[in-house]
């Protein structure tokens, strides 16, 4: 364990310097993973286990997928000298420490960056920008490098402009619970720091540990509590970001209403970095629930999944905070790779119901009411009920950590679709027949109160051969459904040339015609979001 | 009663036939303006008390107002013969029923324009923008013409494009509650049809009765239900937007989660009709709460509001669905020019908390322990409360109809603020102060849960010397506490020029840059939303 502590604190110490923090504390850590009692586990906490485990190098992109350098400059020994200036100390040449912001955490995607820039102001994003606008040098703005679609991490030479030493809370107003802080703060040491204070973070992912809120607003990051508290548009009030050629753009207010002119911030809200650099949020933050309670119940088929899903909106309404799905395959693979234990009996498929809401006494007797009524009505075949955290915890963790549990079966084809619910698993049935022995596992998992299916497919090795079988088919059929073909990773490097599956011509020129605005070199996360033009 | 009923349904057919419908049921509407049992009241379905009793005719804008027309071409009779092929028998020309299209409803500014168009499809508002587009013709895209800041009817002789005829619901899905309409359906109906089927709409708000969705949607409106349900930035999932070139820019979508690409949807909500004209509208109905009560309070000071505030985000949390206040000159209003009756002992303040729930008992529960809270602290001095829908309508007419009130009292100067809840009043007793006899009322009210000020001023007529009392001391004060300088109106005609009180010039810059790619001969809604160029 203290091995691989030393060995992560090297590796990523450059890429989030919160990753050492989590892994000095090693012991806790390998507490949080058998269940830990004090917070819930994030599977990226623990990603080093797929990586640091002597797997083979990951591909550079270039080799792996078809794609073409564009003419940006190449950096030279003058801008980094001129990065120097601007960030004294702070820029990154060292092979080593590059190696761990050139490739993604599901290692991949690899680029070949030669310089990691670690500005602390927005005035030092400004004036790096400034200079490589002017030197027509391309930029990969990296958060916590927690991204699922590749766009976290440069394609070719980018230089890496990273938001973690810009981890400063501005502001917290205590009555109306608005955060005001820099883009590189990790979101559960947010989370942390506005519970002390009686609220809650709007947003929950497993990535928690170790994404930063710029980044993830920079995706539109969904989660976990989206169901309850909807969507970073909604959350979000303002944003400071510095656009391509320098300019900071400070629409940082701090009102629940601002009517004044277009909502600019939107723009850059699931950008993916592409349009400007974000580098400080405001957000909205909800007052810290009094009571939490998590049912965790095995139903017999999907058509009770969604029978269960339609009592829990019913009955629980406003205290519904999150309703999620997952079939046995999944279960299979926690117990496989986590070690983490099924805690009720064997079932095709398992759902986490949680509440939150003002009094234990109303919220407790509302759930035990749709308990009784899915038990007794067959929906669900055998359940368990958690109020006092730890076990809360361990309850999530069955969900939470089905990416982790994933990531070590092989390498993962990853799929993230918005589908009308009832439409939601038949994807996943007709994959298995599709692909038959040719895949290690197909799983379905995710948000089943927002039709948010997450489809994932393991096998030994990347293979073109499995990937054809999957693309477009997996887009063909996601697009027949009206659905989208990716509901909260973003499209990144990865998804970006499968756009107009959801997307008609007209808002993709549109899109284009956005990013000549803001971008027009192209130097912003370049290769990403936007499909290659004709 | 009848009399004015049968001139309104002649004046007002064109720009809103749903006002037809609303007046050709005079008797009911009687019975609504005294306290209507089956709904609540809509200041706005009652306006032509103020403009039909023989009120002067309302100057023309550029007679008030220092603006310039640009160099559009004029309508010209080829022009109304190629509309009068694109839309058969749906061209308005005769001068009489324009008038109401040309006027605002608040009798402030009126324009001039010879044309009024009235189509039914996307494809008809199509033909009719790459018309205008190619002859250089300005359009005034119009709803329900219910807007606070003059930017519902054109300045001069821009073409009117009315959504009125665009009313129908494109579909709507019973279990995740989303609903697809046209951008002409009025508020208040999709409330009815929503609740049909056991959802509501996620906004509310007094112009209900004529508000069109698509309006609704372009000028970003909060209202009542906001602090619940957020803002529609949130809660509309996709729009159907025709572009200023003719092109049907197609984001319907049905999705709670879709992250592909930018978001474009977000240019037009808030836009006022000036990036491009709204068509239909995808929207996230929330369920219908089983539970309704409202407490009508009355409160010694405005600390003591605050205070109440506080007590009953805290110990009503997740069912507190409302919290609005007025000061004693607004129910001194709603009391002299309504005939509404105070139901609790006079106060310096009231408070209007509603709950919404899904169990009538827990939520009777909640409501009580709070009532008994505050009444016991002091920090209320009466109150009543209310469970039937009748009382409830009742007690909800008295917040709701101040609008109307003032509308009665005389020439209304209207703003409507953002600030830090523990300011919000301050602007209200300064401005009494520096206005002295030459104001006949100021008052205070608004959605206190959202940090929003309506502040009114009421004078016997319009007059500049008031004006240059109010402006631009209002919006320097607001911006002196960071405030926005429209919280929910938008900027219009009347305040397109103080948006740089609240916005910094790179924004602005950016602002009208989007303008120049979306719009590039500027014929949408010209005069609007941005600020004159230096």
């Amino acid at each position: 364990m203290l091995h691989l502590v030393s060995r992560c604190s090297a590796r990523l110490f450059w890429a989030s310097p919160r990753w050492r923090r989590t892994y000095t504390q090693g012991a806790s850590l390998r507490l949080k993973w058998l269940g830990c009692p004090h917070h819930r586990c994030s599977p990226l906490a623990c990603r080093e286990y797929s990586s640091a485990s002597g797997s083979p190098e990951v591909m550079l992109t270039p080799e792996r997928y078809p794609v073409q350098r564009l003419p940006f400059s190449t950096v030279s020994e003058e801008d980094v000298a001129a990065f120097e200036c601007i960030i004294p100390g702070r820029v990154v040449t060292d092979p080593e420490q590059l190696e761990a912001c050139n490739v993604d955490w599901l290692r991949s995607v690899r680029g070949s960056s030669k310089v990691l820039l670690r500005p602390q102001t927005s005035e030092e994003v400004s004036q790096i920008l400034r200079h490589c606008c002017k030197r027509n040098l391309a930029v990969n703005p990296q958060g916590g490098n927690t991204g699922m679609v590749g766009g976290s991490v440069p394609v070719f030479d980018e230089v890496i402009l990273s938001t973690a030493l810009m981890n400063k809370v501005i502001s917290f107003h205590d009555v109306s619970g608005i955060l005001v802080c820099q883009a590189g703060c990790v979101l559960e040491e947010l989370s942390r720091y506005v519970q002390e204070r009686d609220f809650i973070m709007p947003l929950d992912l497993g990535a928690k540990g170790s994404c930063h809120m710029g980044g993830n607003v920079a995706t539109n990051a969904g989660g976990l509590r989206f169901l309850r508290y909807g969507s970073l548009r909604g959350t979000v009030l303002g944003l400071e970001v510095v656009l391509a050629d320098g300019t900071i753009l400070n629409c940082l207010t701090s009102l629940r209403k601002d009517n004044t002119g277009y909502d600019l911030k939107q723009l850059f809200i699931g950008s993916e970095g592409t349009l400007g650099v974000i580098t400080a949020v405001s957000i909205l933050c909800p007052p810290r629930p009094k009571a939490v309670n998590v049912a965790f119940l095995g139903c017999p088929g999907f058509a009770e999944v969604l029978q269960t899903f339609s009592t829990c909106k019913g009955m629980l309404g406003e205290i519904l905070s999150a309703f999620e799905f997952m079939d046995a395959e999944c279960m299979h693979l926690v117990g496989q790779h986590l070690h983490l234990t099924n805690p009720v009996q064997e079932s095709p498929f398992y759902v986490l119901v949680e509440t939150s809401g003002s009094s234990a006494g109303h919220d407790a007797e509302k759930l035990t009411s749709v308990l009784e009524q899915v038990l007794n009505s067959g929906l669900v075949s055998d359940g368990t009920m958690a109020t006092d955290q730890k076990k809360v915890q361990m309850l999530w963790a069955l969900r939470e950590r089905i990416t982790e549990a994933l990531s070590r079966d092989g390498y993962v084809f990853k799929y993230d679709i918005s589908l009308p619910v009832e439409r939601l698993y038949d994807l996943v049935v007709d994959l298995r027949t599709r692909l038959g022995p040719r895949a290690k596992h197909v799983v379905g998992y995710g948000h089943l109160g927002d039709g948010n299916l997450h489809l994932n497919v393991t096998a030994e090795a990347f293979s073109q051969e499995l990937l054809g079988a999957l693309e477009p088919y997996v887009y063909a059929w996601t697009a027949e459904q009206r659905g989208s073909v990716s509901a909260e990773h973003g499209l990144g490097f990865k998804k970006k040339n499968v756009l107009h599956y959801s997307k008609p011509p007209e808002a993709v020129r549109l899109m284009q015609q956005l990013k000549g605005l803001l971008d027009p070199k192209g130097i912003l996360n370049p290769y990403k979001t936007l499909p290659v033009q004709a």
